[in-house]
């Protein structure tokens, strides 16, 4: 049932180990099924946790990433792999989320890509975190990510 | 326009001074002015703050009060001098939420009365408290204070 | 088009004066067309406004009415003409919302009935008052208002 | 594909007349597939319009009817045919909704019935009718119809 | 990293074929890990389809699982194929629903089990079918399922 | 009660056999029967289920297909009937969502056509497809799809 | 308390005979009242109905106007009955819409003019309908409609 | 406690009457205290009504104004005052919430202002009307009104 | 600014470090401040994450807590290092949930407890466990939880 | 487990006093991690109160700031601590807001930043506050604060 595009892969469908850090996951890529077009594809990724850097404590983050694939899509299982693989790392926030979108660009060179982070408030203040290789193109259709803000309680 | 109900009433329409601490607030009282039924009375304060009292930073809540009145009535803005009043006060949630319910029940001797403290996120983990006197009469229509629980991000 | 058990109405497709305070409003009744069942009815009225006895200034409340008829409907015209009637009339939150209800009560003598008054904040803490005439009887349906409760902003 | 419980429709998979009132339609019964247990079903009908015994302008109404089946289900095609079969009829909000509930409790001889019917607001006041066959049976389980409650504006 | 609980499973962490029709679908057991105490697990099923037996074309649901274990647990994996089965069967809502809480009452034994079938509308009218093996245990938490009713358009 | 417009349909209002592929599926069209001027059409498709090129599982979308007619529309039966051939059809995400829009454009040469696939999430991670031909035209009115992006739970 | 600009309505306070289809209807104007500025007024039509020209069967639409007066205003009692006069009207979703807009737009020559319906689903596939008079005016404020979009269940 | 900006105030802090009509009514005007930057202030008016010119009968609305201010600010106390003027004051939906507006611009001379006016249905559709002092200037941040449009029941 | 009761405490406002797994988590408790009462606290827990006891991989679950204390309370600090401590342990839901909320139950001895865990969907269907020491006290005010059902998307 | 960068703070990870008052309270800054790239940050601070500086009463409010940092991030507990200082601050609302916003742009140099402040309401009024210094950037992702404006009650 499988097409040759998926050949080359080393995760999907195999019984791989995860990677402990982000330097050691690797990113599979696939090459465009619909490369006359340009599209935007969207993963939602609620289930993303690293360290505080400064007290070594969990950090918790909702993520979206969007992007308009060139050659090649990122494989979606290497993407979940890759994401875990920050369980260990300690970063800041805004390191950490910007960090994520320049991995993906290196590697894809997609036409263009964006990287929301929404976390988990610390000190009663959470901090959002947005990044986007330039102005969204004109021509492909860019939805809002439309996560909610932050409303404390009540 | 005014009735003889409200003649007694110390702070209502008058340039008081606010009080600096729970202990100093004074509630004043009106008559129930519908005696002859049991009904239920909801105040929403989604404005409270207090202090923690281990390390001094503010603390803020969303506080829903419920009673049903038997003789008396608590002037509305007595209550919102008393809720104000905590701005300086340092105590914990649970002995916050609980003690502004005792201190309600001891005054206004109603027949019941329950109260409900939303608090924002501290460690990333809110704490709400709910404290009634007892079970709901029957007879009497005790709606769902219905505060959504804190959800995160995502 | 019509049946004999609204010829007696006076208000219904008339061109009526309307009511300048509530004692001047009538409540026309209608024989209930299907007396051979408890049932239950609800009216919902968003467009509430009376006026507050000590400053003379517009309260504006929502208000749901929940009753279960007995031989007698309220008609909704002369309905919509007694809350209208409050416009200009002065009374506290407690005193108007359960002064509705009695009102009902004794005009409509219901097997059983409720009312709900949501009212619009003053000194940023609004008041709810809920009122019914003893216990919902437990064969008949009775839903929930799930009128939300006031969160403030954020 | 078909059982023979479906052999006696007289509608399902027709080219069937719509009936132009409520009396001239028939809802068709089915055999209860799962007869040894007792369960719950709900039918959501959005798509409901009358006129008004008054005035002959059309009302609207969201309604939902839920009941507990005993020898027999109602077949749905018929149950959607009598729905619309009032498109022309001309009856007040609590005699139409009440009076589809009894036609259905006297056809389907369920084990228990109840309809809410939720009118689209005439004069700034809409109207809500509950009405069920007594009190819900414990061993069923009977969820809330959750139909939100009239906001009007804002 | 397993327990012996886990040893006995058939298709969890294997490679097993899917199957086709509900009556080959296999629900694998686990012995209940917490035996002590009695509690309550939820499944939510929003991927089931199935085919309407008269005219073949697909059905789709959203289907809530809920049950009080006794000494075994569904292990998940064989329940998502088991509902998976379902996609070329041919069965009425109302006997589709039931019959699935009928098989996992008589393979699992639980204390207490519910299923709630939330039906795609079919004519504008959606039809939700829910069963309960009798009335709510009160000393297990039963939380509601709160599955928005249908709201049609608008 | 028929215009001429729709007399060439194979399908709508016929008893036609299923398509078991998209190859297979016939999109029949009408003439646009308002030439005259611009507008865009919108069909929400939340019963959408194809297979996984790589496992054979059954993935699940809700799918929303706008577009500007230019000659002709697409007739909403045939439009369901192509839809539901994608049911043993494997593909992937991001291939299945474009290759949709592409047969479209192809057969209806619409002045624009846009299609958002909001899949069910696999591996903790939804995937969403976008593609549009080309940026939006200014004059027509072009609403945003505000389908919610996935939230995870809490 | 009239004003002149209100003289030469035909239906407003009066007792008209509703019209029978599109065409018998008459929509009544009314001279700008505030003729010097340039704004954007919204009609929203919840009840709306008409038939299916193939089956016959009713179809249900949420309707929502908006225009930028010139000269006049549409006077909204006889845009209910012109709305209200689709009720025994047959045509298909596109047709209709787009139809209701260019109507309004030869009577009320407008500066701009669009018109969204919302329609129910049939086939488990909702039709959405957009029209607009060409690009919005950028001078003037043009709110989104922001009806949500179908969500089948779940 | 007070700056000199606010000394020229005339109801602000001090006990007048509430003016009887919109003429009457006075709008107090501050310095801007920040006016080396633009900014834009929205006041939210939930608690508005006023007549019918026709019918006499009351109207309520939700409205909202934002603006950019130039020197001025208006005092909200004496908004409040004039919004409550309408009270007993009759004119149309368009006419009532453009003259607002029109108002406002010719007393505080605002670099920008907008108006939007939501009505509470009458005859089942309700009016929003939308005004602005032209397109919205592109280097200040105008956020949506995002009230929801209205919905009927369901 | 502290009282007595909090002088036994060893990990709030100290620079502890991190238990690696539950049974090293100590809960540090606090005598009940308000002892003369019954109350309820609940404590809510969007950022947990545990190990799937088969595969290795992550879980993330949204957790609540309920009790009504006896003569301790569970101090807050302490707690959320108890709920990080599960960062690498590996349990499957049903074991993992009941577990937490056995340990509070041994260490706190509340009055009563319960515990509901909302995990994350794998296989396209998420598990929610709920567990309770027995039926909830009829004098304490205990409301519902209310974190929504999964709905997948569309 | 620190990187250079923060090795200049003064006030994380240390037991600081807190300000008294906005003059006192210091920004400290980090070196942009990411200083190759533009990008967003958003802090969402729903625990804000002042004082009324005619009244002396405390205001609260909701704050969202946002902006495009260039060299310097502001660290986010110095910015806690300088959003608490306001706590005995007597500013207008507008004063306020601005203000803020003016500080951050002074003391952070940011490419582009924008601050909403969203006040509880007062005299049933809420007044919200946007500043943003000039056009937002476009190649920048600057995605809505989409905080829900007041709606009164009902
Ligand atoms: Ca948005
Ligand atoms: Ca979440
Ligand atoms: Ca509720
Ligand atoms: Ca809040
Ligand atoms: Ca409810
Ligand atoms: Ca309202
Ligand atoms: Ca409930
Ligand atoms: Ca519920
Ligand atoms: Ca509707
Ligand atoms: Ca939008
Ligand atoms: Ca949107
Ligand atoms: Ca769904
Ligand atoms: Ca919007
Ligand atoms: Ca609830
Ligand atoms: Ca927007
Ligand atoms: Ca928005």
């Amino acid at each position: 049932m499988t097409k040759d595009i998926y050949q080359g892969l080393n995760q999907l469908g195999k019984d791989v180990k995860a990677p402990t850090n982000p330097d050691e996951a690797q990113l599979d890529r696939v090459a465009n099924p619909r490369p006359n077009v340009d599209y935007f594809v969207r993963f939602t990724c609620p289930e993303f946790t690293s360290l505080c850097p400064v007290t070594g404590q969990p950090d918790f983050a909702h993520i979206v990433i969007d992007y308009v694939p060139d050659e090649t899509l990122v494989e979606s299982k290497s993407l979940k792999l890759y994401m875990q693989s920050f369980r260990n790392h300690a970063a800041f926030h805004e390191d950490c989320t910007v960090g994520i979108g320049e991995r993906l660009v290196a590697e894809l060179k997609p036409k263009w890509l964006r990287i929301g982070g929404y976390w988990y408030p610390r000190g009663g203040i959470p901090i959002d975190v947005f990044f986007q290789t330039g102005k969204a193109p004109e021509h492909v259709w860019v939805p809002d990510q439309d996560v909610p803000t932050y409303r404390g309680r009540g």
